[in-house]
């Protein structure tokens, strides 16, 4: 996404401490303290301005989310949504994916969404993906034994890339759609570029997939 | 397919014994002998009226090719075009799919292909998919260690559970595309159904999948 830099956007988050997490390891084993109950914990990794993780913390209010956002200016969008209309069962950080270990113990997430994340689509950019090996040992390194990956995109070669590298690392796909518009499943939250990509006639592709350990 | 009851195509194949085999179970083991080399041996399981296995053959006369094709009144079409324009590295079956351990040992076969198989695409069909886990630990038990099954369909549902099924069994993409003509590579040797579904504008799905162990 085209960045506009907003200078103020970090200080504007961290006024909002019941949203904004500023240093996230100091929860790392505690975040049901932060919630303030035990409900299961899903994160979305690059949750760009939050239509998605705002639309399921609506639909699931018996779910905590966590929106993770590497990019201050994108994420005060997220932060301002909440202002506008307060969600009790969300936080937003702006932390790097690679780093998720510092934050969150081993089983403390349920449950991984990614959604139309960056293709990164030069080869000798693959290590960059969100679905390349290393970011699928560190999800596995938070989630529980046999914990799932939820991820769509309308980027094809995104998808193709990561069905080689999840199959590689052992995974399974419980859920698979190669265009989740043409049967959309009643309870889909659509995100950003979902809508866009979409109204563009590209076929959005969706699956669900499971460590096998 | 449409089939067209041909009760003459038998008793034509039989003539051609050069081309079709009527007993491939006195083959299992001695597929060398019938070839006289020992270049390896690739089959199709569902081999329609053989225009991907014969233009593969021309492409690959270093390898041999087994057609399999269930229906008679369907095969007598790769046997008649062989009568034309003959081709020594190819062979014909009409047999059951489930039935190929009778047919060949552990690794006499280097490798699977699938091309626009039937999608049964009812559930209660399931089973009867050629990508269904029985015909996978069927096709293994052919092929040798880290076998590997080529698959290419314009049936999305059937590609989306062959996904499923084939992660499942533990096997591995190691090629993957979600729309082959969009960067067709220039081996490709098209079907005569991926000319018709192609012409259509559908997309074209193909994977390699080879077997973990």
């Amino acid at each position: 996404m085209r960045l506009r830099h907003k200078p103020w956007a970090l200080d504007y988050m961290k006024e909002q401490s019941s949203i904004y997490i500023a240093d996230p390891s100091t929860l790392k084993g505690n975040w049901s303290n932060e919630f303030k109950n035990e409900n299961p914990i899903y994160i979305e990794v690059g949750s760009g301005k939050g239509a998605f993780i705002t639309g399921m913390a609506k639909q699931y209010p018996e779910v905590n989310f966590v929106a993770i956002e590497l990019f201050e200016s994108v994420a005060v969008a997220i932060v301002q949504k909440m202002v506008e209309e307060p969600l009790a069962n969300v936080r937003v950080l702006t932390v790097d994916a690679k780093d998720l270990r510092d934050f969150f113990e081993k089983g403390e997430v349920a449950r991984v969404y990614l959604n139309f994340s960056d293709p990164w689509p030069k080869s000798r950019h693959a290590k960059r993906r969100l679905t390349y090996k290393t970011f699928l040992a560190t999800y596995e390194d938070i989630l529980p034994e046999k914990g799932q990956i939820h991820f769509k995109t309308d980027n094809r070669k995104l998808f193709e890339s990561s069905l080689m590298t999840m199959s590689a690392y052992g995974m399974t796909f419980d859920w698979m759609s190669l265009d989740l518009h043409a049967n959309e499943p009643e309870n889909n939250v659509r995100t950003e570029y979902e809508e866009r990509f979409s109204a563009m006639g590209q076929p959005i592709y969706r699956m669900e997939a499971t460590y096998t350990k």
